[in-house]
C-alpha cells in the first residue's frame, strides 16, 4: 500500500457498480429506465442560456427542493437534494449512524450500505431476510441498542416492498435513532413513506431521479424527513461540497417532476412489461420473486446462475449476477422495453433448451 | 442538538460560500468568470440526445480524464475528476491526511481547508504568511512530523503565486507525505505544477473548471498526481458515490478543454482588466496586493473594509469581505467585465470621496 494513503484507505472495499459498456448491448444490469426522460428535460437543455453556467448554482437548490416538497406534499424545509441518492446515503451514514453501536440492516439489500459503513467506521448488524425473501422488520426492530436502521423498500435485489402499515409498526417501536428507508424503486408499485415523515421525526426517506424519472445520467437524489434530520444532512454537505447539484441537474429535475403524465406512462409500461416477463420466465422454469421494483430476481430450477449470466453476456445481454452465498443462482434482470425483454426470453429459451 | 445526529455533527462549522443572489447585481464575490464558457459547451447542450440521460454515466469519466491528460501532457492514469474541486479536496483530506500528525497549512488561505480538517478529525498546524503576504514555503517545509501539506497557488484571498522553482524546493524537502497544491486560480498568471507530478509521487495538483473555464455552474474539478495518489482518491470516491460526474458535465468539460482559443481570450481579458482595475484602485487610495488570480485583495488607506463592503452592497455591488482578524479591512474583488469594474470604481469614488 502507498505510504501516502491514510490508514484504512487500503481496507476500503469499494462498491462495484454494474458495467457501463460502450458497445451496443441490451443493458438490463443497472436498473435504468428503458424510456427517455420527460420531454421537458430536452427543452431545458436546448433552451438553456449557456452563459449562466459561468455562475455557481444555488447551494441549497431551493427551486428543486420546493418542487419536491410540492410533489410529496411536505413542507419545504423537509427536503434535501444531492448528487444522486448515493451521495445522500453517504451523508446520512456520517450524519446519523456514528453512535458507537451497531447499525441494523438486512443481510441481503443494496450492497453499498456495507461500503458506507466501512468508510465511516460503523459496525453493521445484519439480519437475514425471512423465508419469503422479505426484509424482517420485526428482527430489525427487536435488535436492541443501535445506531440506526437502514433498508431499501422495495428491497434490492429482491424486489419485495412492505406496506406503510408495516413500516409504521416499526416506527412506533423505534423512536430513538434514525430509520432510513431507501425508496430508489418505490414508484414501480410500492407506497412512499414520505407522508409519515411529518409524524415520525426519526424517519428519513431517500429517493432518486435515476430510476422512475429516467435521469440516471444527470445524478440527482433527494431526502425527505423532519427539519432536524434535513439540517443534519446540511451540516455534512456544507462541510463537504457547497454545490453538489449543478445548474442543469436542478432544472432537469424540476422539468421531470412537472410532467406527471410522462412519469405515469413510463411507470405503467415498466410494470406491465415486468409482469409479462415474469410469466414468460416462469414458463421457462424460473422461480421469480414477487417484485414491486423495475427488476426481477429469478433463479432457474436446474441451471446455474453464473453460467446463465455468462451465456447471456456472450450473446450481448447484460444482467446482474451477485457471486455471493445464497444469491449466486439468481439473476437480477432490469425491466427494459418489450422488445428487449422478448430478445432476453428468446435467448434464455436457447440457453435453457 | 438533535438526539438523532452523530456525535460531532453539531460542532462542524460549514464553509459559507459567497452569496448567490437572485436579483440583478454586479457580482464580484465568488471569483466567477465574467465571460461565457466556450461556444462548444452550448453546442453540447443543444445537440445532446436527451434519451441518453436515462443511463448512468461512465463511473471513471474516462473520456474527460483522457482530455485532461492530453491538455496537461500527463499519463491517463494520473488524472482524476470530481463534482467540483471541493469534492476532490474532501476526498484528498480523507485519503491522505489522516496520519495522526498535524496537517501544515497557511493561516490565510482557502477557508474550506479548516472545514475539511474538522469533518475528518485532522489537526491543523497553521503558518502565518510572510511579510509580503506570501505563503511561507520554508515554514511549511520545516514544521516536522506531519500528515501532509496543503496550500493554494495562487493563494486565496491574497492572489500571490510561487514559481515552480520555489515549489520544487519544497518538494525536494518533503517527500514522506502528500503535498497538495490547489490550483483553482493558476490560469490567470501562474504556472501549473502538473508537470512536476511525474517526478514527485507525493505531489497532488487540484484544479477546477469553475474559474478559467467559466463552468462554475456545471461542477467539475480534477486532480493530477502519481497513479498511487489517483488510486487513493478512487478508493474513497468508489466508497462514496460511483458516479459524481454526470453525463452532461463530462461532455461540457471536454468541449471547454478543446477550445484553447476561447480559453486564452477570456484569460487575457481577465488579466488586462485586473491590472487596469489595480491602477484605478491605487489611485483611489487602496493598497492592492500583487495578484496572479482573477481577483484583487485590497484595503483602503483610511476607510474601514466592512463599511466599504456594506456601502457597495447597498448600491448593488457584491464583493467578498472576511470578518477575520488581520483581514477585516480588506475587500476581495473578483474581476468582472470592464464595464462592471468601471461601475465598481465609480461607486468607490463616491464612497471614498
Amino acid at each position: 500500500m502507498s505510504q501516502f494513503w491514510s490508514p484504512g484507505v487500503r481496507e476500503l472495499t469499494p462498491y462495484v457498480p454494474g458495467e457501463q459498456p460502450a458497445d451496443q448491448v441490451i443493458k438490463l444490469n443497472t436498473n435504468e429506465n428503458p424510456y427517455a426522460p420527460a420531454p421537458g428535460v430536452g427543452k431545458v437543455l436546448r433552451d438553456y442560456a449557456t452563459s449562466h453556467l459561468r455562475l455557481y448554482p444555488d447551494p441549497a437548490s431551493t427551486a428543486l427542493c420546493q418542487a419536491l416538497a410540492k410533489t410529496y406534499e411536505v413542507p419545504d424545509d423537509s427536503v434535501f437534494v444531492g448528487n444522486g441518492s448515493d451521495e445522500i446515503l453517504a451523508f446520512a451514514f456520517q450524519a446519523f449512524f456514528r453512535h458507537g453501536a451497531p447499525l441494523d440492516v438486512p443481510d441481503i439489500t443494496y450492497s453499498f450500505y456495507p461500503v458506507y459503513a466501512r468508510l465511516y467506521d460503523i459496525e453493521l448488524r445484519q439480519h437475514p431476510l425471512n423465508a419469503q425473501w422479505e426484509v424482517d422488520l420485526d428482527a430489525l426492530a427487536s435488535a436492541g441498542d443501535r445506531s440506526g436502521i437502514v433498508f431499501a423498500n422495495p428491497n434490492a435485489p429482491t424486489g419485495h416492498a412492505h406496506t406503510l402499515a408495516a413500516l409504521e409498526t416499526l416506527l412506533r417501536r423505534v423512536t430513538d435513532r434514525v430509520v432510513l428507508v431507501d425508496e430508489a424503486y418505490v414508484d414501480f408499485g410500492a407506497e412512499s413513506a414520505a407522508p409519515l415523515t411529518e409524524r415520525y421525526p426519526n424517519l428519513l426517506v431517500i429517493g432518486t431521479f435515476s430510476k422512475s424519472r429516467s435521469l440516471a445520467g444527470i445524478r440527482l437524489g433527494y431526502a425527505i424527513g423532519s427539519p432536524e434530520l434535513i439540517e443534519g444532512l446540511e451540516h455534512i454537505k456544507d462541510s463537504f461540497n457547497s454545490y453538489p447539484v449543478d445548474r442543469l441537474a436542478e432544472r432537469a429535475g424540476i422539468a421531470a417532476l412537472e410532467d406527471t403524465e410522462h412519469f405515469h406512462a413510463c411507470r405503467d409500461s415498466v410494470i406491465a412489461t415486468r409482469e409479462r416477463t415474469r410469466t414468460r420466465l416462469e414458463a421457462l422454469g424460473f422461480h421469480v420473486l414477487p417484485s414491486e421494483a423495475n427488476f426481477l430476481f429469478a433463479k432457474h430450477a436446474t441451471l446455474d446462475g453464473g453460467q446463465l449470466f455468462a451465456g447471456l453476456r456472450k450473446r450481448g445481454i447484460l444482467v446482474r449476477h451477485f457471486d455471493k452465498a445464497g444469491l449466486s443462482n439468481f439473476l437480477r434482470i432490469s425491466i427494459g422495453t418489450d422488445d428487449e425483454m422478448d430478445t432476453l426470453i428468446e435467448t434464455l429459451e436457447v440457453l435453457c433448451g
